[in-house]
């Protein structure tokens, strides 16, 4: 073995360490959120708190940095410097925050977690505002720490979108957002489509059912994976092949478990999608949270939302419903799926509305971020700026500030890759589309291969090879823009709602 | 701060520090039994691996070396010289055993549990041998590493029950035995009480109502632990306040989930009842497997076998299962859930040959471990015990040597504890019934506070502060020995099948 042979495989060799911890952590994480009695709550801080300090260590130990620096002048293959380049970038953002302050927010975070969903129980912000303020604080110092260009949030946002800065999104946000104010305001004076099917007396044993056929005909691998029920759906993995998706089922609204799970299960099929064999390194990585979710939203909106897949639902939903989708076609549900009203509650809200919630978060967050708005000052410059976008005012601090889990998770700067997600997810559909020619009749037949396939060739199995950026350019032949997006909301919902700018297919 | 005081709290310190790697373990291993999906398995072996080393490298820290020195002979008082003495314990065996067959040891076994699973499912032994013989080959470096007098299954036992050796245990089992096969004997001379109330057709979710309500009555706190379904019913900790127990339902037989379930909630609530201010020292801990395994059978056997149980357990059978115990009185339940028969597996044993199965597993250990018996002979030497001891002879390894899922977790040296725990339950039920003179009333009447109070008081709540033979005499008057486990079942046992040495209430 050369001399650079050896170092790459002690790199690896200290990945898999990381990785095994980073597991841990993710087990640690997911059955706080779903099994974990709530006395075990501080002891479970501590457990986090401290496999988070080991796995700092291990990603700033010099050690690393020697052999990160033996391989970085070396003639390495493109894979191989992809692993370099992402491990530095990794050990360069970790080395600058100091261990207490890492093993001080796993500990802050695990427990705020329990206070937020107190405080949301009990509508109770003032209960949740210390907690709050000390994760603001937290994650403050480690933006301060971290270093940045420009404005403290761009430290955070880099966490989730690597190479992303909020005066680059800003143009592309402020475009999307005035074009989606005005799409609103030309629905809200249409008539709406008629009523939702999906309400009401929807056994959830029945629901469940439905939920695992759905994630099996999309490709989803339980032997790989597994479908759970938390408070707040979100996806997992602690391990290439253990990829958790969760839901939660509400036996007045079917359209909330079946949309949440399939949103969960894109994510899931990205994380089982990346190359096993590269487990643990960059490679083996989703390469930003924009990338992970433009694979919910695609699956959950261009796809779950679309007509054609009301072809493939309606036999199997009066399979598994009898009786109750026998008055209902096609039409129907891609109608139901598809209402365009402006509402308090972000993971209800359609697809035209979503992203004014969340431009509403980037801005809050922003501010709280820079100090420019106070913790207690939160609950009215939500409601302020629900009113600007959306006209509407929460009747709660349930309904508006409280109804997220993210912040209490000190997950701020996460939010916008909601919205890059969605921007991606249409540029990636709309190459897909032109890849498979008879994509939308596949779809209506439930034969989700060959899209699955794209996404796999074009996104998974890249890992962290490109930046996002490049992956989008190899992907779709272009930068990204809100061009796809906008296009494709003005045609399915023009259509839908008998706009002049519409196209009742997409 | 005396130096004495500092080097007490650093010692406290480095102990959360591995209590916190600890619970992280435990939730792995509860987690790959409980729900973990199978292609998991290698990314979580992965994670124990790692953790284990982690932990080791704490336990064995030269640092806790010198605060341990410097304590020893330091004044402390009771408590703390226990928590000294019991580190020590723990650290002279960790710093024995090199770190390489300590991470390999949690490697293998991790996959090993999955093999024996598929084993037992194919009935294929010849498929489990390799991995039993590499378990049993890491077992046998370890205690080789850890030293022991006599044979090397002492070091092995010496885990599980400190202090303990298996010249100790012989004349005790051996007594036992003697005694058991005679009463088998007997028993089998005379005609059976009747057919089993429990079988055929109980819900499965009736079947967990029950249960859980169960639990509840015993005193198990489900806001500090959880029931689960596993393949082999187990009771886990990942935190003071974080207790796990699981079962399993069969449809066709309501008793093995109530008394599975009784059983691991007596463990649980030792679990729950040691003192949560000492959590992650040995104060905090179980003192020793015999102790634990005394708390699952006092409340499996002698109270919710016994007659007044009966008289609690009849209204809440009619009222969950409707119908199915009406024709039934207490007398009806105590014959059925004490019938007397060799069997097959050892879970679904009776009281009586229950211990033989035990003395059978710890005699083919012994030889398994010192080189006597080899792996590939293993399934005859256990259908000649069988017939031996038994009377009978499996007619598959899945009814036979594949039963168990202990030797494939490396768990040589256990089995001898499940024993040792009926011989102490035995003694410490002799001492409850003397301290709470109307205990088989508040039993029949369901309340079991005065019961569980003695044990806290007696058993949980001291942790390690003493050995398990000095618990044992502080709690009952008098060292360990077979009496009053053979009184009990010749009275009770003589009393169901009209034996002469028989008294028909225990």
């Amino acid at each position: 073995m050369t001399r650079i042979e050896k170092a790459y495989t002690a790199l690896l060799d200290r990945l898999a360490e990381i990785h095994a911890l980073n597991n841990a952590l993710g087990l640690l994480s997911w059955d706080q959120e779903t099994l974990m009695p709530p006395k075990g709550v501080e002891s479970r801080a501590l457990s986090r708190q401290v496999l988070s300090g080991l796995a700092h260590d291990r990603i700033t130990a010099p050690e690393l940095g020697d052999l990160l620096d033996a391989l970085s002048s070396a003639d390495l293959d493109a894979p191989r410097e992809a692993v370099v380049r992402e491990c530095r970038r990794d050990r360069d953002r970790a080395v600058k925050v100091p261990r207490d302050l890492v093993t001080e927010i796993a500990r802050v975070t695990a427990l705020s977690q329990q206070a937020w969903a107190a405080a949301r129980e009990a509508d109770d912000y003032p209960a949740f505002a210390p907690r709050l303020a000390q994760v603001i604080d937290l994650r403050r110092r480690q933006a301060e720490a971290l270093g940045y260009e420009g404005e403290p949030y761009n430290a955070l946002l880099d966490e989730y979108e690597p190479g992303t800065r909020v005066e680059d999104l800003e143009p592309v946000f402020d475009g999307l957002r005035n074009h989606l104010i005005f799409l609103v305001a030309e629905i809200s004076g249409k008539p709406q489509p008629g009523a939702a099917p999906m309400t009401n007396d929807f056994p959830v044993d029945a629901q469940e059912r439905f939920c695992r056929r759905l994630l099996v005909d999309m490709g989803f691998d339980f032997e790989a994976g597994r479908l759970d029920r938390s408070a707040h759906p979100f996806t997992s993995e602690m391990g290439p092949r253990d990829v958790r998706l969760t839901t939660n089922y509400d036996p007045a609204d079917l359209g909330r478990s079946v949309y949440s799970t399939i949103h969960e299960g894109g994510h899931g099929l990205y994380e089982q999608g990346l190359p096993t064999a590269d487990a643990g390194t960059p490679l083996g990585e989703a390469v930003s949270l924009g990338i992970h979710e433009s694979q919910s939203r695609l699956w959950e909106n261009m796809i779950a939302r679309g007509r054609p897949f009301m072809d493939y639902a309606l036999p199997l939903l009066r399979d598994v419903f009898p009786g109750r989708f026998d008055a209902l076609d096609g039409d129907d549900l891609y109608r139901s799926a598809n209402i365009v009203r402006p509402s308090l509650i972000r993971i209800e809200a359609d697809e035209v509305t979503y992203n004014l919630h969340i431009i509403l978060r980037m801005e809050l967050e922003r501010a709280v971020i820079s100090g420019d708005l106070q913790v207690d000052d939160l609950p009215g410059a939500w409601n302020d700026g629900m009113l600007k976008y959306l006209g509407l005012t929460p009747p709660t601090d349930r309904e508006g500030v409280l109804q997220d889990i993210h912040w209490s998770f000190g997950l701020f700067g996460y939010f916008p890759t909601y919205t890059l997600g969605n921007l991606y997810a249409a540029q990636f559909f709309d190459a897909a589309r032109t890849a498979i020619p008879d994509l939308d009749a596949r779809t209506a037949a439930g034969d989700f291969a060959p899209l699955l396939d794209w996404l796999r060739g074009n996104i998974h199995r890249h890992g962290r090879l490109h930046a996002p950026g490049e992956l989008c350019r190899m992907a779709t032949g272009r930068d990204l823009d809100a061009g796809a997006l906008t296009t494709y909301l003005d045609r399915k919902f023009g259509g839908l709602y008998g706009l002049e700018r519409g196209d009742d297919r997409v």
